[in-house]
Parts: structure tokens; sequence; C-alpha cells
């Protein structure tokens, strides 16, 4: 059975976006500083198409991060980008482009039917309507012998992790305090099983649990 | 120049205590969670005058912890012991009993000037009311070669990382989530640094970070 996984960055505060996220800022104000131990690492940035990058702990875990999963769940926001003019408008386009990074199924929660959109590359968008369960039916459907990506934004992953529905949650700790911002646990209780942790020089801390 | 740590538990969506605290329940509802790790080991049953105990991790770290700090800083509930009918009486009495647990000077931080409180087994209380800074200079020429604690509760806890004057953060992070309770980080910001991370066969991780 495909496993749902949610892989993601949070200051040690608890927060995954920084306060007042806008087009400018989508992350938040220092939202950025969350993800600067990916970006840095040579195999996201291969992953991307650009050269050099650094290797060690960082860089291994990208790598394994890169290519894990067969579907992918997001909500409508992150389908379309969030903050934007665009935000409120549910027959928004991708902010993906037309050739989208995933290059496999991804289910898109809404609240509004909207046909299959199938873009360049293997990526096809699949809107869901009818709840949290029913994207992670259809992601199980599609994902064969591979596994599920639980992309964001924040609400979608709250509503999954207060559900129980997450099987792996890797948490990449990064040591810097936000005060305020978007907290990725709000009102969710349970009790974790930790199955590794890694330590990188750059500060992060890689913490991976299991369902229990 | 001592420095001051503050070594504590917390849950992994940040609380250091649950809801509702209450006479029976003083770390709140399900609190103890955070501390299981801890008094299972054979360092804090030795310290607290039990047989048996686990070895291990969580053990060796306990044993560091014991006796590393020459002097304390708590807040005045904390000197009485939290909630109860004593909760709010500036003059209540020491919760620690007549040989509290410290053996060295403790400043305990209060709006009410009260005479220095000397008792058994090398602990002496006294009472600060002239701020955080002024505890923390007080304490830093009481430590002489050692460190000093800061012990809480969580509101002084915070007030002193608000204020960048705790060098070093021993923060052991339980696999729970409790969903309420009282946040060790509150409109706290800034970077840390991270000096060293264990993990624990009971699941608990234990991150060391530094001031930065």
């Amino acid at each position: 059975m495909p496993e749902l996984i949610l892989d993601i960055s949070m200051s040690l505060d608890g927060f995954v976006a920084g306060p007042n996220p806008s087009l400018e800022d989508p992350l938040g104000q220092g939202g950025m500083r969350l993800h600067e131990w990916i970006i840095a690492t040579k195999a996201w940035r291969e992953a991307h198409g650009q050269e050099g990058g650094e290797e060690g702990v960082d860089s291994d875990l990208a790598a394994e991060l890169v290519g894990q999963a067969s579907a992918t769940i997001m909500g409508r926001r992150m389908f379309s980008g969030g903050v934007g003019p665009w935000e409120d408008d549910p027959n928004a386009d991708a902010w993906w482009g037309d050739d989208p990074p995933f290059h496999h199924p991804v289910f898109v929660l809404t609240h509004h039917e909207r046909e299959l959109l199938p873009l360049k590359g293997g990526t096809t968008f699949t809107f869901v309507t009818d709840g949290i369960e029913s994207a992670l039916e259809q992601a199980q459907a599609a994902a064969g012998d591979g596994d599920i990506r639980l992309a964001g934004g924040a609400d979608v992953v709250r509503q999954y992790l207060r559900a129980g529905l997450v099987d792996r949650l890797q948490l990449h700790v990064a040591p810097v305090l936000f005060g305020q911002g978007t907290r990725l646990f709000e009102g969710n209780e349970g009790t974790l099983e930790l199955a590794g942790v890694g330590e990188s020089p750059s500060g992060v801390v890689h913490l991976d649990y299991r369902r229990r």
C-alpha cells in the first residue's frame, strides 16, 4: 500500500511559513530561511537543472526526496500558487506552468468541480471535491508501488494530520525562531514513533516519524 | 563567565505543559509524557534515591544535567509550586520542602520584596524584584565556575529567550502532539546555532543549541 508522506521544513518554534505572505514573499517574511538548506544542495540543484551545490547529509536526503512519490496531494491554493489576485478564484490556472515538476498524477482538493487537467511531462491535475479521504484513495490507486506526497498548504496538511492519515512525517527543523507565521501543528494530537534523526552542518535537524 | 542554560522537554508541537494545569495535574493534562524519558533513567533515579532505571543515551544525558548548575533562576510560581491556593500569594512557602534539591543559590523573580530564605543542604532562595537582568547578574556572581540553570516557568523562560540572554538551549523533543497547552516559544525570534543532536530509543530527540 502506498504511504502518505509529509516532508516539510519547520522553524524550531513550529512555523512552516513566515508572517504576512505576499506576492513578493509567498512564504511569508523570512520564510525562505526554512528552505535554504535544500536549495543549497547539489541534489536539489541538479534536479532543477543547475550546477554546483553542496554535498553531504542534506544533499543525500534531497536526492531521496526527489522522485520519492508517484502521486501528490495538494490544496487548491497551492495549485494556483498561493497568494495573489487568483487566490480566491476556483478556476485559476496552475501556477506550475505547462510542464510542472511532478511528472505524475496530482490530486487537488477544492470545493469546485473542475475537469481533469493533463499537462506536459506526465503531470495530470485531478480536482477532488469530496474530501481528504477521497483524494487519498484516488492517490493510492494512482501511485501503484510508489508513495504519495502531501505537498501542502498548511491547512490541508493539518487536516490529514488530524485525521491520522499521514503515515510518515519527514520534518526538517531549521535553527530559527519566527515568532509568528503559519503553524504546522495547530490542534493536532497524538503519539508518533521516531524512526530516524539526521544532523547536518547546515544546522537543520532531519526528524523522521511514523504514524503510531 | 557562567552560561545561562535552559534544559527543557517539549512536545513536537511546541508545548512544555499540557492544557488545564491543576493540583492533581500540575503539568497540565498529559504533561507528564514530556518527562517520562528522564524519570525512566538510572541516573535520574539514583539522584532521587531510587534503584534501577534504564541506561543509555537518556541516562547519560540525565547524569550530565544533574549537578550541571551552580545557581538557578526561577519564577515565583515555580518557587511555590505552580497551581494551588498559594498561586497568587507572594509570601507562599517554598514548595520544595525544607531540604530542596538545588544545594546552591536560587534566584526567584517576584514583584514583592522578601527576605533571603536559607534552607538545608546549601539551598538559599534570594528574591529578586528588579528584573531578569538583575537576577542573571546575581546568579552569575553566585555561580563561580559553574553554570546557571533557567528552571522556568514558561513565562520567565520566554522573557529570557526574548531578551537573547539564554546561552545554551538543551531541548528534549518528545514524540507527542498535545494540541493545546503552554508553549515554550511565543513571539520569540532569532537564529540559533545547532551544537549537537542525540537520538534515543525512548523516541526523544535531544537538541543542543547555542546563542548566535
